[in-house]
């Protein structure tokens, strides 16, 4: 294994002072050595339609491309009605489709999330793991990447401030990076 | 309790020839008695956003007092990636918001799939039975509207002419008109 | 409407010394006025067997009669392994059971569970509201019962000291005397 | 890698008669080259309690060290009440204490289920999924073993004989031969 891996990381949320976007720009500081980290804004992905898939929109061309260069994902995910954000998940879907271009099988994923809460997106990454069975994801799933109370943890700038949370997300970032080197050195 | 009882319907798919925006169709001629079904087409809610909750989309505007006025909401959904078509998810979640504002609680809600394998969108319907706690929606529980093998079950013009799944629709349509009028008269 | 409500309760987990058990006994303080809570202890209840179903076990007879003569369900469960307790889950199953002699349809459920941790047995709530589906039980939604850090939340004789939980505990009993004479007086 | 690998396989009815029963024996006929199916019977495991992890019964004692000693596992579990069987969940639940020593983490296990339904088992072992994630089972994702129509499927002496429902049970067990030797070989 030679060179760096690259990781492709997205948020649930497309509201510009989520703490699931900010909860992904903490990870941007916290990568292990040699890993990148490049964040795809998915502002712009269009609701999908199967009428639309073989004249793809542009968004979504890159965004699958940009799943597809990428050694692995990292999602960040709030939790909307108990459940995946309609948001993320249509981006996901896009990305499956059409039949048999999936960028999905085998990809390493990670998951985090922020809450304001106590259950910290819990609901919302058990039904994305779900998806990962159809999709045949590899689910990092230890530690799980829950971050409670969100807004003790973060400072009015939305930069992570809390250490034990850094630790969390280091520790999650460390995990994917060991899952895709596991895949790759299979 | 005088008058008729009035159901917005709409299906999670896009798709013009989708099974499932045939299985609502079907449902417009399966009705019970003095009870209307009035088709919302969700194309055109866009992306949620918190964002914009305060100038909200016209279109979703449109949504959420469509489904005030109704005394009943049909859901037909696919599955897609075992879970919830995001399209569909993004329509519930614009309806739910903003905080206070949303058009779930109390509202009765019946939910169909059709499918052309086995499972029937099963997946999709447990995880949106989820959300249904957070929503507050009083969820039709019996009989479940799995429409499986659905090539099977609609003639080339998207008419459905199975018997026994005109019946399921049919029976689904009086549960959710009779968990309506108990929730009218209690 | 005469008389008293009459709740039955039991815990998901056999030790002596579980929170989850102390949490039931917190609620026989915490009743709304007319209403009595028997507790049902689950020990004893043996590995279901359908070729056991028509010579049922006595201690499966007793509990099958108690939720029969009992107004509404309070169940008290721990999360075991993201999941229900096998322990509860078979006593639920044997109470279903024959077909045809099931004690489920239409009662009244509520759900709480004492946990170490933050997620306060959600994970195992959920899953068995979707059984609540196929039974055909009619859970509370509001208020969840989750108590978490429940080692703060106890003295050292199991008495369910904090304020705030109990009020949690009582906001649900009540929760559950509503949807019961919701029923009772439909 | 020299040798054969061993498979411990278990049911989660206790019936004798039971089709999941059955689909485990069938398993035995229909196993890769190099490969042992031993069946261990979920009888006579006791509910579990916590006060008596120390002095674990003696049942629980040899499931365990059984699982310990095996390369992989199959679990064919049968669905009541929407969720996974309590004697099986049961039976789980022991061989994960106490805290510690689970025989779990890192164990390959694939999932088969016979129904007389349609759905095959499925909302079984989606839950059961879930607590996978807890025990750090690699669960074999493709195919998913979901045997329907049961009924049709086998004869009346409990023979697997359906074509098609045996080479799937035949692609399940190579599948969790192929993971199984993945992670031993990494």
């Amino acid at each position: 294994m030679e060179g760096k891996l690259h990781i492709l990381g997205f948020a649930g949320s497309l509201r510009t002072g989520s703490y699931n976007r900010a909860l992904l720009r903490a990870a941007t500081e916290l990568l292990p050595e040699n890993v990148t980290l490049e964040i795809f804004n998915l502002e712009g992905i269009p609701p999908f339609n199967q009428d639309m898939e073989n004249t793809m929109p542009e968004k979504v061309r890159e965004f699958k491309s940009k799943i597809r260069e990428a050694d692995a994902v990292l999602i960040v995910t709030p939790e909307y009605n108990y459940s995946v954000p309609g948001v993320l998940k249509n981006a996901i879907d896009w990305a499956s489709r059409p039949y048999g271009d999936s960028v999905w099988p085998g990809k390493p994923v990670a998951l985090m999330s922020a809450s304001t809460g106590m259950l910290g997106g819990s609901r919302a990454q058990y039904h994305l793991r779900q998806s990962f069975i159809f999709l045949e994801v590899h689910g990092v799933t230890k530690p799980e990447g829950f971050v409670t109370v969100a807004a003790q943890k973060f400072d009015d700038k939305g930069k992570l401030i809390d250490e034990s949370t850094r630790k969390i997300v280091k520790d999650l970032l460390q995990a994917l990076v060991d899952l895709t080197l596991y895949y790759i050195n299979r």
